[in-house]
């Protein structure tokens, strides 16, 4: 195994050799863009670990890593001429920075990219790698959908929400790992575990995500805390209040959800004490720990060395003990 | 050999068959409502028809047929947004009916589900088609980059405008034959003279949309005659007149096409005489004739029968004579 630093190292080398297309320029500047500003890289890194873990030769999984990468940005340009966000890891979004058609075409040709990188891979690897690959690609698009319906619906489920964000987030999370467990011809019931195990830590980050928006610390935090709330979110933390409050209380909540103050700050510590007096912050935590430990379990499944488990489980811990 | 309306008959219905997801609704219902406004479905049939004429088992192409299919109505869903059009076909297009988002997903969840119908081939194949699909794909969106972008600027070479239709329109037409081909297990080189065959149709057939825009009959031609004109879009009679007139005279076309009144019907006529004095006209029939015979030669390096032949050169010759 290689640090999470080598990793990263040699996939952005990767990424600079393999997405060198230029011309058209309007087609191909934003690709470069958005692909360029980064982030943590985590999912392609988790597809080079995963191979790397089954097979050790990561370096074959560097394509379908960059698979993975180049479908999660172009997720997020569509994405953001949805939300109509303004900025992308502090910068500004490729419709913002070019215009909205720009916007959609380049995210078109970044997803056919995506499974152009497949085809470094012989015929039956191919299949299965751009098979699990527009399974889950339909799935974030659903899961996307779903995320939009629910801004304007009154009520949604835990059970939808829980849907929501395994469709929109975790699927990506558990194909990478997958994805790396294919490339390095592991049996398909270890494919499958290692799915598991990312598809059940890709839900508990999410819920995290949820649970530091408003509890996070604010020096740590890379977002605005709070940001959830004044946007009217229903996360985890919300549909869990909902859930246990009395019926008079739920219509209070339900206003605090309605407007969006110019000056949020009341707003947001209103919440936040429906948050705590529900003990929904503390059943959030309990769902973390609980997806944590089933993507731990997964782990058991696999016939790798203690030592390999043991680097899974601290990555898993280090996602789950972020502040950021 | 089956008559096209048999061969669309026999496509409509697996189209409703395979194309069957329901939830979320508001994915997939502008999906049904798109796909099945129809269009007179040329592409899909070119994939049957070619299948048919390699291999007598048409059927077999049928999910190739219907990637191609709903790849074309991802890429109408996106050009409408891009283009701002409020109709398609007569009908009203998804952003409209719907709105932009749902223009956006539901055209990118079309293009992952026409991936995904080519997983019903074995790996071999599966890799060939989607290979194919792949680089015809990237083609389509670099071609629609290139027209938007001529849109904006002062000239544009002869070359670069059949560089464009070529990308935008001819590669699909192309690519959907050569898929039947490859279903039907044709030779390499055979495959490659029926894509050359679809490509030069489809660049005749697209030079032949120019003409008819201009000089084509009003109680016939599917569209407004003269929209080109209105819209002052760069086309083949426009960019072939500009290379013969002289400077002044250039001066005075490009005035012409930097207005849109509101009464078009003078500027129209001013045009089309430009475009007949010039001879452009006549230059862009002869370009159409020199496309169409481009693309029966390629006919005659494919060893089928006489009989199949001369239904494929029908076939282009109702394409070239049409007057809609």
């Amino acid at each position: 195994m290689q640090t999470l630093d080598h990793y990263r190292e040699v996939f952005l080398g990767h990424l600079k050799s393999r997405i060198n297309a230029t011309e058209p320029k309007n087609l191909y500047e934003p690709m470069h863009y958005i692909l360029g500003i980064g982030g943590k890289r985590l999912r392609p890194l988790l597809t080079l670990m995963t191979a790397d873990i089954f097979g050790n030769r990561y370096e074959d999984a560097l394509d379908a890593a960059l698979a993975v990468e180049v479908f999660h940005n172009f997720s997020l340009v569509h994405d953001d001429i949805m939300d109509d966000a303004p900025l992308r890891r502090g910068r500004q979004t490729v419709h913002e920075k070019w215009d909205l058609n720009t916007g959609i075409l380049s995210g078109d040709a970044m997803l056919i990219i995506a499974y152009q990188l497949f085809e470094y891979y012989e015929p039956a690897k191919f299949q299965k790698l751009a098979k699990l690959f527009s399974k889950t690609a339909i799935e974030v698009c659903e899961g996307q959908q779903y995320d939009v319906d629910f801004e304007t619906r009154d009520t949604v489920s835990l059970d939808e929400y829980l849907k929501m964000i395994t469709y929109k987030t975790a699927v990506l999370v558990a194909a990478a790992m997958k994805m790396g467990a294919i490339v390095a011809d592991a049996s398909c019931d270890e494919a499958d575990a290692i799915y598991d195990f990312g598809l059940n830590l890709g839900i508990a980050f999410q819920l995290q995500d949820d649970y530091l928006d408003a509890f996070g610390d604010p020096a740590t935090f890379g977002k605005q805390v709070g940001g959830d709330i004044i946007e009217n979110k229903k996360t985890y933390l919300y549909l869990k209040t909902m859930a246990s409050l009395s019926a008079d209380e739920q219509v209070q909540l339900q206003h605090l959800f309605a407007i969006k103050p110019v000056d949020p700050t009341d707003k947001i510590e209103e919440v936040k004490a429906y948050f705590i007096s529900s003990g929904a912050d503390g059943a959030t935590q309990e769902a973390i720990e609980m997806y944590t430990n089933k993507a731990f379990d997964a782990l058991e499944k696999i016939n790798i060395s203690e030592d390999k488990k043991s680097f899974l489980r601290a990555f898993g811990n280090t996602l789950m003990k972020r502040t950021v």
